[in-house]
């Protein structure tokens, strides 16, 4: 049994709040047991220079921890004129598994930053940012869609995240921070609701792992995202019932 | 009648959530009206080198805005390397006020970090800080208390802030951003329970003011801090007993 | 009696130098007793991008204290890479002080740069700060006004500014140092020569005040700032002709 | 036939030059392909403040490109003063690999810096940075191990990187630059010489991969590594002869 | 004739202000023709790390350049977040010209600050730096020496600075900004009272120049090297008296 | 005899390899004794705001050392936020060598960055800077000249640079870092193949020198020069063939 009474292949009690703030064009509070993440999307009718002309468009991702987000306050990015490392990981992540499901070129010209500003964080931050990054970024794109309807409905799939990792011997689904903690093995799964991977990050930093643990993890990994995108679908209904269809208007 | 249907001297409702976060000694989210910041008040056992081997503690504030808690996305500081001078105002203002009605030397050598992050902004995010904030710092000073008690209980006073103006001839209490981006005076009034003024910052950049636009605007402030200090006493309710009376143990 | 044999209501020995560098279309140094200020305006033939286009024009002001102005050397923010935040609340301060007096659809498309570099410091240098850079500010719109009148000639007041403090129980006006440095309430105070409040900006960290005090301040305010407007007009002389007239040339 | 006549499950040809600098502990110039990455490692004989005092030491990594390491000159860090994220990420996991096949606490209090200035980039310039790096640090730690031996030597196992992915519908390992650009799968294997995983990085950017795609290309990287590995054998010949032996000098 | 009617071999009048400011423990204002810099000297009772026990001093400079000291506006290093290079250069010549001429073992453990902020320039910043901070420097020392007279004294000779150069065909000493921007070659000399270099710098960037034309100007300097020193001396009088003499109080 | 055994005229054993990589227009690795640079010339089809639009071209140098190119670690510049001091002075030193023997109006509007990379230091990277980006510099001016003739040939002259010092009352050639961390004169000289000299910089920190020495001095740089342009054309051979020809293509 797990700290948290939960069994190994159960993902944590999942909330998402839409419209959680009034100004976004898409604003999503995820909870995932007690990780609390806001992800906002908004859109700016303008490109980064290397898509000037292009016809496409582009999604980028800003991922930030509050100070006290965790158990020890953390010095603000600005104080120290440095973002730091897993930082930018986390979000260069974020951004490449929300381009993956969108057709950009449907989208037109136009950016979509997506900010995931941790306000509590117990394990599991990134994987929630993708989770509700991408319902955010569904609100945002409707919103576009309803005004003036896409040519090609841009979302192709749903995307979503969970961890996976081997602590004290046991493979687990969805880490809290304490069993994350004493992981052995660290995974990160980004899947599709087509069951394709976007991405997979495995770790062994404090000792490698072979391809028998790698494919008990992979599998693992299946189960947690289809209860994540059970999740969206519930959090989303109706408004989800353009993904994948490249409805015309 | 006012955009909202409120009264001139009608401050918005003020919603005070204590525990907000788990990790912080202090949490409180402030949402007055649509104004929604996160205060957070963390306890560090050492101070700046200015006071070191002084015996006195500190409290310093650090002020943030998510990018999306405005109309359009703010960029983020770090992506400029420049902390904006807006917020580099609002910080040290919140700091000043919350030390005015702090015992620095019955704290002792310990600094109480405020972080203020601005979820969603609708006028006065720096008057809900303060307030908010205050409300964090009893809390975090009371687990201190609680745990070791003080030979004198720090903080002698409550202290709150309103924002009053000038729109339209008329002089509002609490102006929201709608107000406040028509307003030819702002004034932001920080004050005591005790009545007392802690910090007047009054400014007329699109006209100035007479000396008695300016007593009426003292007096609407006087009565908008009132309201203020009333919410705080019902968030905090017994938790507030020691404040003032230099309690020891 | 205070610590340099002044009356309470009495400001220091105000000296205004013009022209005193050769290359700024306005320069004036201000020594207000020791308190020494180089207060440069430049005309720069654009304006920063949220006004392109607009017709108007805008003024900026630039604080800073050379290392050697006070009692311990003080680093260079290029060492730090970073702008302290009393510097960004000075500049911020004067360059609202000097747009309330001044039409800036009148001014056109240009800005105005105003550099103030703090040689000596003793007390009061954002105050006088305000008042050299006005002086600066006339001879720079004048030089302009020469070459090609304005249609309205855009400066319609003198702006100047004072400090006021209670030291020991006594309401003093223009501190020096060392007064400052025991002041229990600290008071700025911004007027044009009609008598209006630009900005009112009382601190009273050491212990909060009452409104009986803020008045007397505030009436002691405006007796200083009768003495600095006469020495801006002293300096001034017949170049102050056009002031608030809204000459067309 | 890949556009370098190479088969698909065929590295590039590796050339592994020890000794390449003087003063460096460890400096080893690997060429895989037209990759050419100078990999220094440095002893320093103290540790970052987490570790001082707990008996261990830290193994980290730097990387960087030089300007014209790519077609196109890229601009220096510090003229942006900011490390861009894909340094970021690849410095990271530099150091994850090469700590994760060393004991630090017999290691000692110490650090080992890495840095990885890439000379020409032809594709794999992370996988290359790893395989080079680790010839770097057994030269390093075998310098310290012949000056005074280690109670157990500190290096469990060989490292080693390789890349694999989907260019064309075909799978590929070890791509160069022009594959690398067209792939729509890319993955980095990180390996030991026991045949166990120290990190997998899939990504599908272009499209996502199902399951057996993952296995495939896992199944190739395995090939890679060995032919890796033996590259680093063949390099540092009985100079490895410690490795994995626990030996006490 | 030159610009100003002055002769080939004849430097512009230089006029030197001791205890400009009252803070600094050496504050000289060095006038050479219309180049205004203000040399300040402070003294700090620690040095930098490479130095901590070793028994020596140090002495170190800055430079800046107001923004209004230019023709144009020149912006300020922090908002560009970074020093130039001119800058950097210039403040590493003053710093070695004037150890040159100190012994820092005599000095003992401080270092000695010197501030060089440019209120005006036309030509010469860098030499008037050096010949006004050399003064500035003596009245610091001699502070120390007055309060607790150094076992040796630390200054062995004067040192100063000129510049020479060859604008059209002619061979000018200290040239003024307008001669100097049509100079074909620029030289900056650096010299003791003893008549010995510390540091030449000559420049052809507009042409390469000859060895003949290089004696020249070298023999040039040597005239206006002493009309600096001359300036020195009548500035410091007996104040100067210690200088070379090894003097033990 | 010096360290190595060379005479005091003799310059160490000189390395010029062409194409060293293969994506910049010109790419030398210069070897001078141990010291060893990258020179990398790449060419920009545009220049720097003040010379748009001018017609003329621009050369600009970057010079760096790799982190262990010396005996201890340099922290990498983007660690500290900061160009270091030295790094500044000598890449604007190459910058101006290069552009005093090149016709910027016959080369038109591009820019060539010169990339001055220190693989390894020992003693004499500025001047082996010099010499070796000469060489990559006329190799990318030749692929434009073969491509597109230019109608002036834009190089006029060679440029090189030797060091000369005093050690022990020995006058040597191109000093060694052991060397020079003895000298007590250190002088860098940049010349021309006419003979004529670019940029002369003598410093004496340690001592002051007399004409005679820095006659001597000069006079020693000149069979230097000698040496390193032989150097320079034995590398380039019949590619230097336009040099000075202003030959029309």
């Amino acid at each position: 049994m797990r700290i948290d009474g939960r069994k190994n292949e159960q993902v944590r009690h999942v909330k998402i709040t839409r419209n959680y703030t009034k100004y976004a064009e898409g604003s999503v509070l995820i909870e995932v047991g007690e990780t609390k993440v806001l992800c906002n999307a908004s859109i700016e009718e303008k490109v980064p220079p290397f898509l000037k002309g292009s016809g496409e468009g582009w999604i980028t991702a800003e991922y930030n921890m509050l100070p006290r987000a965790t158990h020890t306050r953390k010095v603000r990015d600005i104080a120290k004129l440095k973002l730091d490392g897993r930082t930018m990981e986390i979000q260069r992540l974020i951004g490449r598994a929300l381009r993956s499901v969108v057709d950009l070129k449907a989208l037109g010209e136009k950016t979509i930053w997506i900010d995931c500003d941790v306000i509590q964080a117990d394990g599991g931050t990134r994987t929630s940012s993708i989770t509700g990054a991408f319902v955010a970024l569904v609100d945002a794109i409707n919103k576009l869609h309803k005004a003036h309807p896409f040519e090609i409905y841009p979302i192709r799939n749903f995307v979503t995240a969970v961890s996976v990792g081997i602590v004290n011997n046991e493979k687990y689904i969805d880490l809290c921070y304490e069993e994350d903690s004493k992981a052995k093995v660290d995974m990160n799964i980004v899947m599709t609701d087509t069951g394709e991977f976007v991405e997979v990050q495995g770790t062994g930093e404090e000792a490698p792992f072979n391809r028998e643990e790698l494919n008990s993890l992979l599998s693992l990994g299946e189960k947690g995202v289809k209860q994540m995108i059970t999740a969206q679908k519930d959090a989303l209904k109706m408004d989800a019932l353009w993904i994948g269809t490249g409805d015309r208007g």
